[in-house]
């Protein structure tokens, strides 16, 4: 055995397995007992977990909640997160409670319009390049023919192909600019299929492709969601002094890039665990939301107060790629349960609801972080994972936790605490 | 039952799953029934998980698998990743070892200051707010003696607070500016604590703070890896020119954004990947990255790469703030697990090994990219998990894998396929 293996990925889940235990475990029997206890005993089903991706050994659990009593455009949700992170399930019951109860949320889809590139190098006249491409541009949308077909028939397809002229930032760097609709997929393969397509039919002698991939910044597939009610519905003590101090939070956030980042994290802490639940992919949908909190050439927060007439708005306008067919979301028995408690949403029903999930969870943040400070509820669950992690039974856990009420939570303290419990009982 | 419910978060976990079920399943004996088949028998271990956050119902797979063949720095390793995309541990594993013959990877961390801030209000002048600062800046560090009473034995606490004006962004806006070093720990809840500790303190009459909160910006808290070889290693054929394609690729990345988010996003797949796999928060990660990316004003590439004497370059420069203790990194197992399997890293060399498996999937992005294009190894995983869902035998998997070789794959094409194949047979 050596800590450099040849044909990994041919070997058996089995003598995968074994090859890292004697190689990287410390204590080989408690490390393959981990691994396992995550496998599921359903052969069948973990199968299909296996082949989602290569060389998978195990699961990895992250916890599948739900935070019910969304209103969204007047209509009732219960929606599922997958995070691993404490406080931002409760964080969405509460606030979606707290909006159920003041109409609820309301939002809309702005555009769905999805981009790919063919980046490629040219050496002659622009004017030149535009006559080949103006000839030739029927034959490349012909050229997806095949693959365009299904996703024409569900309403989507290729929107245009424009040629662009880049070389102001590079020499002789030029793109095919192509616009997309993916219906009610995420549409990545189907993007890619067609801009290689594409490129294998623009493609001459003078032309060098360097690549055709589609974009995961969206600015064009929009969505706004948001709240509003009458200021003094806002907070049952000082309304206004509380609004505005809200306001102020995300000011701060549109004016410091340390804050706005933080402000951000927050609310993909609700986007992200929507998309994960759902099958979609969350490092595109975070690339995306985060490049366009940059558009501005000055990195900024994603959602927006104000107080006008008497009443307070909070809104969130941000680009979501997301699928409701295609990817794994009906592949992944959860994903697919997912939508179904979602009730079956399109593609544009699920870039609202996701939408919301991020305003929901960045209200609450604003809302904690201007009354109580952040680390109130925070410091409940850290405190809960302690004692998991110390063992402490039920009645530990009940007289630790009323001692720390209020006071600062940590391992060392926590376990000076439940020792002192137990050597005293 | 009604779709909106009150004191969901006190029920039973049944109690939950029979309230969701009954309002929100179509159909309710299959969907608990999936929903089931992802809880763990293991009672203890099922409530560990549950309690990781609120209103947990079950666990949600990701797969968790091994990218073996990792130099870093001169030492083996084997990466774990958490990950649902198809193709993500492949590319890992293909660019090990490709590198594992040239010399690895090798990374160093730059530097690991992590930043707080208490954001409040002042209306008086910024002389007088200055002299206040100046007299009770060591009152600020004496309050919070008693959370950082540990973290100073490990080698961390504060370093610094400052008082900043921020007033040309907004009227009366000023911010203490706190510096940490967090050893070995990610530090949020620490840093946090600290900060509502010295708002407490610097509070009075004159001052409105609006909110104290860590940064997940931490730009000084960056991370280098890289590789090189000779020029005529890069490539079996024509090494100069695919190796000047991929400085292109990378180029590319810097002067168009619409490709950066990609580009970055393929980063992110393996950065991600470790950061779950690990216990780490990787919205914390993405949001400090990406912001990072755009810093110039220009959201760009975070990788670099050049030719020079002879040699080819790579390189990926990116702030990452993640922990070896705290958080779920020892309290989930198989988290834990991933760090045994990573040989117990530091803060610091697990920044190290996260940054390389980041440049490392964005080696294997655009040396696909550059060469054969991205669809080829994406369309043979996304026809196996098609396979899947349609229920195909082995025999019928070999026969539909020849004969999309090289050909779009889409689910009607082969559903159609498949159903021919039956029919005939």
């Amino acid at each position: 055995m050596s800590k450099i293996v040849t044909g990994f990925s041919k070997l058996s889940k089995e003598e995968k397995i074994n090859w890292l235990a004697n190689n990287y475990f410390s204590d080989i029997e408690d490390g393959i007992t981990t691994l396992n206890q995550y496998i599921s005993s359903d052969k069948k089903l973990q199968q299909l977990h296996d082949e989602f991706i290569e060389n998978t050994i195990s699961n990895f659990y992250v916890p599948y909640a739900i935070a019910p009593n969304f209103i969204i455009n007047g209509k009732p949700y219960a929606i599922p997160m997958a995070i691993e992170e404490s406080s931002v399930v409760a964080a969405a019951s509460l606030v979606a409670k707290f909006w159920s109860e003041r109409g609820g949320f309301h939002a809309k889809v702005i555009s769905t319009i999805k981009v790919g590139q063919v980046h490629f190098m040219y050496e002659d006249s622009f004017e030149k390049l535009q006559l080949y491409f103006n000839k030739i541009k029927s034959q490349l949308l012909n050229a997806t023919e095949l693959i365009t077909k299904n996703m024409r028939k569900r309403g989507g397809g290729i929107i245009d192909i424009e040629l662009l002229d880049k070389t102001t930032g590079m020499d002789n760097y030029y793109q095919l600019y192509v616009t997309f609709e993916t219906a009610d997929s995420m549409g990545a393969n189907f993007i890619n299929s067609c801009l290689e397509a594409i490129a294998r039919t623009f493609n001459n002698n003078e032309i060098n492709i360097v690549m055709s991939i589609l974009s995961n910044y969206v600015p064009e597939c929009l969505v706004r969601a948001e709240v509003t009610c009458k200021i003094e519905e806002f907070f049952d003590d000082k309304p206004k002094y509380y609004a505005e101090k809200f306001i102020q939070a995300v000011q701060i956030a549109n004016v410091s890039p340390y804050r706005a980042v933080t402000h951000n994290k927050g609310i993909m802490n609700g986007i992200d665990a929507v998309v994960l639940a759902t099958g979609n992919d969350f490092r595109a949908v975070a690339a995306g939301a985060h490049a366009y909190a940059s558009r501005s050439g000055k990195y900024k927060s994603l959602t927006n107060a104000k107080m006008e007439n008497g009443n307070f708005y909070f809104w969130i306008e941000i680009p979501l790629s997301v699928g409701t067919v295609g990817g794994l979301t009906k592949l992944h028995p959860l994903a697919k349960l997912s939508l179904e408690i979602l009730q079956n949403p399109s593609a544009e029903e699920l870039m609202q609801i996701v939408a919301v999930a991020g305003l929901a969870q960045n209200f609450a943040a604003l809302k904690a972080l201007t009354t109580t400070g952040i680390q109130q509820g925070h410091m409940k669950m850290h405190l809960m994972n302690i004692l998991n992690q110390l063992e402490a039974n039920l009645h530990e856990k009940e007289i630790i936790t009323n001692r720390f009420k209020g006071k600062p939570v940590s391992h060392n303290a926590i376990a000076y605490a439940l020792h002192k419990l137990r050597t005293k009982a």
